[in-house]
């Protein structure tokens, strides 16, 4: 059954048709890639766990006002959203410097932005999903002008609504990737996740990443860096 | 003398003082390089094609109103420019697809924009000169809000003026790379050379390089390139 109803197989989740034209079912894997599909693994219980943390972090940035795709939690692997095309953008919000960013312009790991910088990367992995300005947006017909405008006052947004749940929870929001997309109406919506595979968090104390980059890095305690996160958000309680 | 003058000296030029502390003295060398240093060469002639045409370009902006620092032309390779403090950002144009941004952004050399694409890039050797956008400008301090404004406009009509003299010469401007400075009242002067060094020339009628790619992708014929473009422009009438 889930053969015919595949629609698309990403690197960290699959996409199935449902009943409904205008939603989809997606379901979280296992996977784990790094630096363009170079680097490849499994991380144990990940797929649940970024399932969890990223229907709990959209339904949070939902009652605060941020459209998105999510529908509802179906099973630990599994979640519904509104079917919509994705723009391949993805906008990147650094608060402090890590990742690629570190070696491109020569900054020290974890030295803070005096503003939040946004960047957006074409979503092409043959390309290795270079760095491009709204130049390169526009004349790439990736998103219109209203779209660019949209998704970078949306970003800014998440940043600060992610950045104070997160902080609560003793946790720094260092960066994070989005993914938008447009609705039937042409509305534009987050959409993809947001998670540990998406996002950079440093526990607040000690600094420790609890995040993918255990997994690049080979830092070790991967799955506990994500069932932290879960844990910090209130785990169990969201089914 | 020359020596104990000298201010600094780059890949292309050597700056010496004068003595006027607002006037520098720029001496044109015929060293060519290229993929960021790793390509060495000697273009005879290059230094001094370089300074004419240069300094007919400036003098042709600044009757259009551009503000630059271009004085006077002193000898066959040397002119008087004011002294300004270079902004570490590199301004490119681009019209039609060529160099780094084909392979980027997968693109076909040759391929006009439906509108001019401007680039920032962080003028530094150590890191390879990286494309930046203007959060990026921003947090290294580059330049001010104001200073990428105007370095934009001014990149703007620098490609509209220059496309209008060249076509005129029955040749196409596909791209160019600009340089701002600050002078001692602070305001932003177009600075550095406008050359076959710094612009992609392409004769209109047979699509040949008049420029650096002809050393860059070793075409033949270097010299003769510049030299083409020095005469269209009028050669030898400028001393
Ligand atoms: N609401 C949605 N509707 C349609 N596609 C979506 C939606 N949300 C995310 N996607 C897309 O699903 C695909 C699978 O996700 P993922 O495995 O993360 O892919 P990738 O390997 O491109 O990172 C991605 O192309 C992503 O953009
Ligand atoms: N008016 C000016 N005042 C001071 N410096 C300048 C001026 N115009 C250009 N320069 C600088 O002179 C240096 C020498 O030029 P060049 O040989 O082209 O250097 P580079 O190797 O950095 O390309 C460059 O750093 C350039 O930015
Ligand atoms: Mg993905
Ligand atoms: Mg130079």
């Amino acid at each position: 059954m889930d053969r015919e109803q595949l629609l698309y197989e990403g690197k960290a989740k699959k996409i199935f048709r449902t009943d409904d034209p205008e939603v989809v079912r997606v379901k979280y894997k296992d996977d784990a890639t790094a630096f363009n599909g170079e680097k490849k693994g499994s991380i144990s219980g990940k797929g649940e766990l970024n399932n969890r943390i990223s229907a709990f972090i959209f339904e949070y940035l939902g009652k605060q006002g941020i459209p998105h795709h999510f529908v509802r939690f179906l099973s630990p692997k599994e979640q519904l959203v509104k079917h919509v095309t994705i723009l391949p953008v993805e906008v990147v919000v650094r608060n402090r410097a890590a990742g690629s960013i570190v070696k491109r312009l020569g900054l020290q790991e974890g030295q803070s932005f005096p503003r939040p910088v946004v960047e957006f990367y074409y979503k092409n992995d043959d390309l290795g999903d270079p760095l491009i300005n709204e130049d390169h947006v526009a004349f790439l017909d990736l998103a219109s002008q209203e779209q660019i405008r949209g998704m970078r006052q949306m970003a800014l947004k998440v940043n600060r609504l992610l950045t104070a749940l997160m902080i609560e929870k003793g946790v720094d929001l260092i960066d994070f990737k989005l993914e938008f997309g447009v609705d039937q109406e042409g509305k534009l919506l987050l959409a993809d996740e947001i998670s540990p595979d998406t996002c950079r968090f440093w526990d607040h104390q000690t600094g420790q990443k609890l995040d993918k980059d255990r997994f690049r890095r080979d830092l070790g305690e991967v799955e506990h860096a994500y069932q932290e996160i879960w844990n910090r958000l209130g785990g169990e309680k969201h089914v």
